[in-house]
């Protein structure tokens, strides 16, 4: 693995991992009323082309990164909706 | 420009847009209650390293899209700790 890719996979490795602090916070607090879900919509869309746009460019770290990434989002808008 | 870029683009512009509704609810409500600190420190983290990414590939949509979000989660962490 060259060192481009190594950078690109901690960067998603981050990225992605934000996520994870946000949905356990809801997780637990079952309250969203701060969280925008605008913000949420938008990601989830940005995501998908994101997805697509690495699986043109042949980016193992952008596919894989934001792959998990919309798994989470897709979490936070679910609580979203169901915690308001 | 080619369509790949164009997907990136796409992308770039509803990941990067998506931290304007949270940063504008945020700084209308001064409230940060349910958002999570560690979300965003993480993507301070990771965005930077995307930057770079975006950088050592020559990515035109991967350097612009996480350099205004970079701005706007920092933002958020700088809210987050005005307003608890």
């Amino acid at each position: 693995m060259d060192s481009i890719t190594i950078l690109g996979l901690i960067g998603g490795t981050f990225t992605t991992a934000s996520f994870f602090p946000q949905v356990f916070k809801t997780w637990k607090t079952r309250s969203t009323k701060d969280v925008s879900s605008g913000m949420f919509v938008l990601l989830s869309v940005g995501i998908t082309f994101w997805i697509a746009y690495g699986v043109k460019i042949g980016s193992v770290p952008v596919i894989a990164a934001n792959s998990v990434s919309l798994v989470l989002t897709l979490a936070m808008l679910g609580m979203k909706f169901l915690y308001k």
